[in-house]
């Protein structure tokens, strides 16, 4: 098993990786995810799995329970176990984040199955679609899609940076995946420090962060960066600035998270001041309220240096999710599946498919695998195979029980 | 003259205009400045001017003299005078702008053969390619070619943000397009205020003030922006929006100028602290002096942070150009050709080809036409018509004068 671990993921460990930084660009729909979906498809086709897919590229390889008399009798809603991942990555991301947990899916199932595991209940691997928001800037859109989150008519509009829009990408329509689905289970590389500082090789998801995507459309007056005296200026660039120093300072003084990330500039010419600076507030707090506050403060403070620097200010919610509690009974069932003692059971500040899929009422887990780095969405994220092998057992364990 | 002058301004206006901002996107060697390039071929020879141009885009129409005696006894070179400017913009900039220059020149070779002036030296419309340095970082690059300012060899691996080298854009060699040229005379719209303060239509350059761009690399770690906390980042969005706002405050307290108009964010997601910050410094001094402090200022101010920040910075000078002072004697006599009383002689904060031309020991004085905005390298950017036909009546004048 061990090797069936390694030798998938050596299969994967080129596919998308940039020469110069060694990180991954694999958004969605392009050429390196599709290889990926592929070698998925083909995973699944070597184990048995019947492969489904819907009209939004999301895709599952079940592996189906055999008729046995009772569980026949059953209605088959609510029968299926899920577990998975995504294959898309950031922006020159890492290779864990997503394809952790779909290898680690499919070696659990080899595990199970060399343990003589005989599944009551259909167990599937589950692939959603843009997990990160890479390219249409919707963070887990194959899972709102398909959970009915966001409706096919909100999503058909979206636009990549080169004016793509998914309409145009994918058919869109409706997905019946999760129809039979009653338990989701997600394992996934940690993306922080917390499993380090325990000195654990794996945890269980308590809950996710609520956090959101916010736009802050800052509009000066363009001008010349020569002869235009400082007095006369009206420079996007200078409340924005002070904008990304704001956020920095409220987010550590309430403990919680603000960053910006990513930036346009128009026309962005070294000679001219700017007419426009977009930014993006990437925000995440421990509670709602938290959250809420957090980007009032920080929106408060952009607005009144707005007023000084005689620019303009308007700030868009792109995307919003609330907190998610996994569910308790589940957690904790999942964590003393453990033999030597329960694995914790901790936050996590990112979010994951298995928040979206909680929140449409499904009882959903998380299995985290230690990150010894502590770095994530970077070349440098990383998890060992001792650790990640780890992973898979825990899986299968859960796997297993919840499939009995 | 008026009508012909209005004429040539309806032919350029809409070349290379957005229909979104209208502003100009007149980038050198795009279909846009090309088709510039092209009208300006045409008006050239509709008056019987004889068209030269060099390895590097740059184009001359001459009014050659008649033969009479005692010129064509003397030697030919410094003989001629040239006027003129440039076709390019900035992203997103005015109409005004370079095409001013030209049209200008065109118009008043009209207005001299109207008033039966007949040149005693040939008489140049010139137009240099990529003054403003939009698309391959180097202002002036035209004209800096044309002197030998810079080597074809240093000039040819130039790249744009696309990645085209300039030698494959244009053959590149020689230019001899200035071995005969005695005095240069450029009009140009003004970029600033001075004149609308003043309540005058017309003034004539003293100096350009010295001005470099300098790229910082700031470079820092990418991750997650949600599981990382703000402690363990280092995130050079910080150290940049720190400098930005050091750069406008050293300016002010100067009273010189700094501006960060362009930046390029790596891997720029959203969700992801980024690794690494381009962004470029234009700055502008009175002095050579001020220049180098303003600049070790900010740069030292930048390092203090980026060594907070857990960053690193690196800061290079991409180009400096040090203060000109034009022809002290030429501006006087240009600017006395005026029969109300002289033009105001002022100082002036934009580069220009002028300065180039003047650097390389050519005679050189500019014009700058009123303009009431005040604002420059935007659509903004503005004369009006009266003040533009005063403008080329001036230019006549003084061509009338010093081709004698």
């Amino acid at each position: 098993m061990p090797d069936d671990f390694e030798r998938m993921w050596t299969d994967l460990s080129p596919v998308g990786r940039s020469a110069s930084s060694g990180g991954y660009f694999r958004q969605p729909f392009t050429s390196s995810e599709r290889e990926l979906h592929g070698w998925f498809v083909e995973q699944c086709e070597a184990r048995g799995l019947r492969v489904e897919s819907d009209d939004f590229g999301n895709v599952v390889g079940w592996w189906d329970a055999p008729l046995v008399e009772e569980v026949a009798q059953q209605p088959s809603r609510n029968q299926g176990i899920l577990t998975g991942s995504h294959l898309d990555s950031v922006l020159d991301g890492g290779a864990y984040d997503g394809p952790l947990g779909v290898v680690s899916a499919l070696a659990a199932i080899d595990l199970m199955r060399a343990r003589g595991v005989v599944p009551a209940r259909p167990v599937g691997v589950s692939v959603f679609v843009e997990e990160e928001g890479s390219r249409f800037g919707l963070a887990c859109l194959g899972s709102r899609l398909a959970t009915g989150a966001i409706s096919w008519a909100d999503a058909r509009v979206l636009t990549d940076r080169d004016g793509v829009v998914l309409g145009d990408v994918v058919p869109g329509g409706a997905s019946s995946l999760l129809a039979s689905v009653g338990t989701f289970v997600e394992l996934h590389v940690e993306q922080g420090r917390d499993l380090v500082d325990r000195g654990e090789a794996v945890g269980v998801a308590s809950e996710i962060w609520p956090h959101g995507r916010y736009r802050f459309d800052f509009t000066g007056a363009a001008n010349h960066a020569g002869t235009t005296r400082m007095e006369d200026r009206a420079d996007p660039m200078l409340t924005y600035a002070m904008t990304v120093l704001a956020a920095n300072k409220q987010a550590r003084l309430a403990g919680q998270r603000a960053t910006f990330g990513r930036v346009s500039v128009e026309p962005n010419g070294t000679n001219a001041v700017p007419s426009r600076v977009t930014a993006w507030l990437d925000a995440r707090c421990s509670t709602d309220d938290a959250l809420a506050a957090l980007v009032e403060t920080i929106s408060g403070q952009a607005s009144d240096r707005a007023d000084r620097d005689d620019t303009s200010l308007v700030v868009t919610a792109e995307s919003v999710s609330s907190s998610v509690a996994f569910d308790p009974a589940l957690a904790v069932a999942v964590a003393a599946d453990h033999e030597g003692g329960d694995w914790p059971i901790i936050p996590t500040q990112a979010g994951h498919d298995a928040g979206i899929l909680s929140a449409a009422g499904i009882p959903t887990a998380m299995l985290f695998v230690r990150n010894p780095t502590g770095i994530s969405h970077s070349p440098l994220e990383h998890a060992s195979i001792a650790d990640c092998l780890v992973g898979v057992s825990a899986l299968a364990d859960t796997l297993e029980r919840l499939a009995r």
